[in-house]
């Protein structure tokens, strides 16, 4: 017997899945119309020099390489490969259409990529990147929209206590500046000062000096990040009101503590100090100000970012549902040119990881086949022509109201096909046997409630609308 | 410069192409629901063996193959393969899931496939396939089943004119039986048949006698076929009613010109008939009678239909905009057992082709990124925060409206702005001047009717969803 598993790494999607998957798409692109965002699909393959180089050493081993096809199948040449990422793709369009897009462009991308990456729990081989990115200004609007419109979505789809952490490249490096770490040691410091969640004061500490950095500035360092980290439980003191003052409160103080710090002369660590003051206040007009938490010790590994940074945190949840940032030096790659653009990737398969264990799906979704079963079959031996007929006919009526409804298809025992309907979850089963047919009756069962109702065939539309709390328009 | 083109005999998809395949992928979706199907989805990537061999040799040649990672790289291998189809990962899907899958099993699945076929108009290497299938039952239902939904989701869609073309692969055996066509002739003789359409019967004739099928056989075949096309004049005279009645005459004509052509002793060719005038009362109970016309002549290419096969013809267009029939020795190819199995696959680039030649979609579909753009900026020089964070928080009122807004994003002149949205083709663009803003005002223009007004900011719900045609909840 041949094997039947998918390819490793790779998942079939049975339909409890997909529902699943097509209502978060589905929130989450509705929210992105909703913030002027426009959909743009690309294919799945794309030529290999397109890719090749553009993911660093570890990248190029993890992108799924296609055979030159024919003759050269033999040569073991791959001219073709699967995209790995969308952003990439993106730098192309916008490369190949300057002309047709809009200056300012604003898209949204839901599609899967493929990464060889060996699989683990919750790390596939297949999976879908939810991306929103604009292309063409430098406005710091940008930055408040994404995270207006990342944060719409998930609340949307339930999530409540969410944060959307916001720092700066720029005032990463005035912070390394201040605290003496030069520039070429910034890179390095960045890893180490990433994992001070994890590791704690003095792990960071140790991985700082390890990488050649004075004692002095570590010191100097992690001091102004523990000091930061004290000034929560102070706001939280100070300030009785509502979530959102107590935040806007801590953002202030972080923002002026960081101004002290980050030295007066340091034009660039100031410069990211006034963007992250005019994001919050754009993101406060545009409904998102309770959502954001400047965190200073927020880095994110990739480093074409060139300003503002964010990631979105749930409590009680390691690692993040997403994150982005401005990247002015990437877009153009094709154009060899600088195009500013700022974007954000909602994680799609973490966040159906996190709803789905949190029951966060409405009850309604995951469902049997259809809403209504029909079961018109005399018996498992005789072909009654016309009853079948009769069946169909009240599907057919029933489809025309928008209903969705199965009716079981082949003859076979009411007892048999009662079972089979109540096993598969349909919520309603009508049964019509011998004698409500000749009667022109027919029994509606709501499996829901446990309830029969004997009906005459004219009223099944509207008391099977009524039992799904829909009005009959005849 | 680096090659910005999508790959050869691929696309890329700008908004508002997407906006056209997700409306009509979402139409037939809301169908194939209604009438009881469920959603499928499987990896773009297959194990090379679960494709190799299942499409003949020609499909072999056409299947992208995926090198091995890391150092197998070298070896120039392949493990790894692109979807060709949907048929066979079903098949996979099922044999990897008896036991919880329904017996029943109705699934719609809506993916892209890739084939290293030769690009040309309308043909593509990345494309998508509409497929609906039913397995587990040899039950007629089922083929009427595909006829009214398949020809649901195209009315659906806007087509009005289309048939449904019906034969059974018994039929065409019968047939060639009846004019004296010996069994290993058959295959060869329908390829001849097939082209019946476009050669003629002089055609026709030459290639039957050159494929060796004697004179005599050949002249009876096309003198059968022959009658029955002068039927559907005849029936257009006789019966003066609806489209609905004059095509259920003629089929039932036809029926019976088969009946009586075919031999009395013919099991095989009268069980094809009895079948065909079954699923003809189950599509007229199903409310697809009208559009369902037997066509003893219909052929389809592919060799693994077992009985009823259909295709979907509209006026004026060569090809189909789908084709199914019932495959009973298929589905169960990795479990090395039949599963009755019976399918239908809608062109979904076929019906966009047509659809936009033929201007079908829905006007509001092609629209600009969004349906208001507020237009909040002072001039070209001077970030004036206060004011666009009024517009900011304009544009949070009427996205909490459910409407699509966009903000312009940087400061410009106010012509500028304007003339960037009246190139996008927003419909509603609001201008706030300083004059407006000092007085709590601001003009609201639709561009469609070309009509302004000036009015309050508290108004501007209310006024913008009613220029959409919306009721205001407040």
């Amino acid at each position: 017997m041949s094997k039947t598993q998918p390819a490793r790494g790779m998942r079939d999607f049975l339909p409890a899945d997909v529902r699943r998957r097509e209502y978060v798409i589905g929130v989450i692109r509705e929210v992105y119309e909703r913030y002027g965002f426009e959909p743009l699909e690309t294919p799945a393959v794309e030529n290999i020099e397109t890719l090749l180089g553009k993911y660093g050493e570890e990248g190029n081993q993890l992108i799924f390489k296609i055979l030159k096809r024919g003759e050269h199948e033999q040569t073991g040449e791959a001219d073709l490969a699967l995209r790995y990422d969308l952003t990439v793709p993106l730098a192309r369009v916008i490369a190949n259409n300057r002309g047709t897009l809009p200056k300012f462009f604003k898209r949204y991308q839901i599609q899967p990529v493929w990464r060889a990456d060996r699989p683990a729990r919750g790390r596939f081989r297949e999976f879908y990147q939810c991306d929103i990115d604009v292309v063409g200004t430098h406005s710091m609007l940008v930055e408040a929209l994404l995270c207006a419109a990342a944060g719409e979505a998930l609340a949307e789809l339930g999530f409540q206590q969410f944060t959307i952490r916001l720092n700066h490249r720029q005032i990463l490096a005035g912070i390394l500046n201040a605290a003496g770490i030069l520039g070429d040691k910034h890179a390095s410091a960045l890893v180490a000062l990433d994992k001070l969640d994890k590791l704690g004061r003095n792990g960071v500490y140790k991985e700082l000096t390890d990488r050649g950095i004075a004692e002095e500035a570590s010191n100097k360092l992690l001091t102004f990040f523990e000091n930061l980290s004290s000034l929560e439980s102070e706001v939280r003191i100070s300030v009785d009101g509502s979530i959102e003052s107590e935040r806007e409160e801590l953002n202030k103080l972080v923002l002026s503590r960081l101004a002290e710090f980050i030295e007066e002369d340091d034009e660039i660590g100031n410069s990211g100090i006034a963007e992250l003051r005019l994001i919050l206040k754009y993101a406060k007009a545009s409904g998102a100000g309770a959502r954001i938490k400047i965190d200073p010790s927020l880095a994110r590994g990739l480093s074409y970012y060139t300003g503002a940074i964010m990631e979105i945190s749930v409590p009680d949840l390691s690692g993040s549902l997403g994150g982005g940032g401005r990247y002015d030096n990437l877009i153009g790659m094709f154009l060899k040119e600088g195009i500013p653009a700022c974007g954000f990737s909602l994680g799609l398969e973490r966040i159906i990881v996190v709803m789905t264990e949190r029951e966060m799906f409405p009850r309604e979704l995951v469902e049997a086949p259809a809403e209504v079963m029909i079961l018109g079959w005399f018996d498992s031996q005789y072909e009654d022509e016309n009853r079948i007929l009769d069946s169909l006919a009240l599907a057919n009526r029933l489809r025309r109201k928008k209903m969705r409804v199965d009716v079981y298809p082949e003859p076979a025992d009411m007892d048999k096909q009662f079972n089979y309907a109540r096993k598969q979850g349909y919520p309603i089963i009508i049964q019509i046997n011998q004698e409500d047919y000749r009667e022109g009756k027919c029994v509606v069962k709501d499996m829901r409630t446990k309830t029969r109702q004997e009906i005459t065939r004219a009223e099944v539309e509207s008391v099977v609308l009524k039992m799904f709390g829909k009005e009959s328009d005849t």
